[in-house]
């Protein structure tokens, strides 16, 4: 089909270890009172927008899938096909997943604390695979095998999460198929990275909202024609804001 | 993957046009509160059998997926992938669908009301596509052509299910895989005709009540090893009956 073609990105809304102000990564959390409300906006901002998603994309954690699922829910589109990968993950945190922010940045001091959050390729240690917030032994992760991270810095995510782009996501977008992505903070920062040319210092101060639907249209080389649009775009530079403050006193 | 194979059947919870005692068949409606309630309890049913699916099946219409939506986040497996089908769709309930029960009964009397309603291979008139209540110019079926239904009696869901059944869920099964079906009435009993081998006459006699999941065990050829079991089965009793109830005085 010829361009342009439509990308949504959706990142997940608040979850419940964002509510106790914990590193998650890939700890399978779900989504608070709050993130659900978030995720039924988003469904009805598609709807408002005429936008109907053709197919889903996410990745296999809990908190994104339940986000596409009430927004999808709301704007019936319940019926797209839907296809999952781990390549859309949130960061794995490494050993931080489980910490308290507020008491790694006490304990770390606010540069590590930064440079583990927002360094483009430095990782966190690594997390042990007897750590009860390990995925070595979740099945869903099963045939990975030497694929699976136990860290990640961003460059890690964009590695993982560029072949699935590439060899998926674009392919239902060729086909002419508005593509719908439930995502992460860092897997869609990561993609977001790719498509708008963002260089590796640059992406540090980019932050991406929760719960609000952000529209590309594409070209035929799957690049950008116009910048990118919030579907809510004052709730996003609230939640932008928002984001940013996160770990700051 | 050596047989017993394990497959699970869920019909779908109470719908709003349920609770209008409307006839539904393609009409996309939602689970009522009932319906969702329903479908968390089969969740908790799948989570407390230690039964995990590790893929799902669902038509494509919003009350099915729905309820393996909520089943499968109550069990904490919304992550398994996902693959949809109208021919798990209900059956296509011709002209009857949007007109309700109770009125269609006092006016063809309950011969003719049961015969469109457990008659094995005579349809109801069929629906007009220019009626609110058609599917002819809904966008999931776009793909179909001459597939689409205007009506279907139990012989025709059979005819349109049953290709599924085989090219793509045994398929699953032959992987290993605990395969889980979220489905309708109709499209489910067709299914338990083949598998249990029921005779045309005696299928009007199967009900199969809601929310409560079936486990099948299979062989190497996908026949029952022993007869399904419900996973609560003296609420299937209590379901099965209600069901058979419907639309007598």
């Amino acid at each position: 089909m010829p361009a342009p073609y439509t990308l949504i990105l959706l990142r997940h809304g608040n979850s419940e270890w964002n509510q106790q102000n914990l590193f998650t990564g890939w700890v399978d959390v779900r989504l608070s009172e709050q993130g659900v409300a978030e995720a039924k906006r988003a469904g009805e901002l598609l709807a408002e927008s005429g936008l109907a998603p053709d197919i889903l994309y996410t990745s296999v954690l809990t908190r994104a899938i339940q986000t596409a699922n009430y927004a999808l829910d709301v704007s019936d589109r319940l019926w797209i096909p839907v296809e999952r990968s781990w390549r859309l993950n949130e960061r794995h945190y490494g050993a931080l997943q489980g910490l308290d922010k507020a008491e790694t940045l006490e304990k770390y001091g606010p540069e590590q604390f930064q440079l583990w959050r927002r360094s483009f390729d430095v990782p966190p240690p690594p997390l042990a695979d007897d750590s009860q917030w390990s995925q070595a032994h979740d099945p869903r992760y099963a045939g990975l095998g030497d694929d699976l991270p136990r860290t990640e810095c961003l460059k890690d995510v964009i590695a993982r999460m560029l072949p699935y782009w590439e060899s998926d996501i674009t392919t239902s977008l060729a086909e002419g198929k508005t593509v719908l992505v439930t995502a992460h903070g860092n897997s869609l920062r990561a993609l977001v990275k790719h498509l708008d040319g963002i260089s590796d210092d640059e992406i540090a101060e980019l932050n991406i909202p929760t719960g609000i639907p952000l529209v590309y249209k594409l070209d035929e080389t799957f690049a950008p024609i116009e910048p990118a649009v919030y579907l809510d775009p004052e709730a996003a530079a609230a939640g932008a804001a928002a984001v940013a403050a996160q770990g700051k006193k």
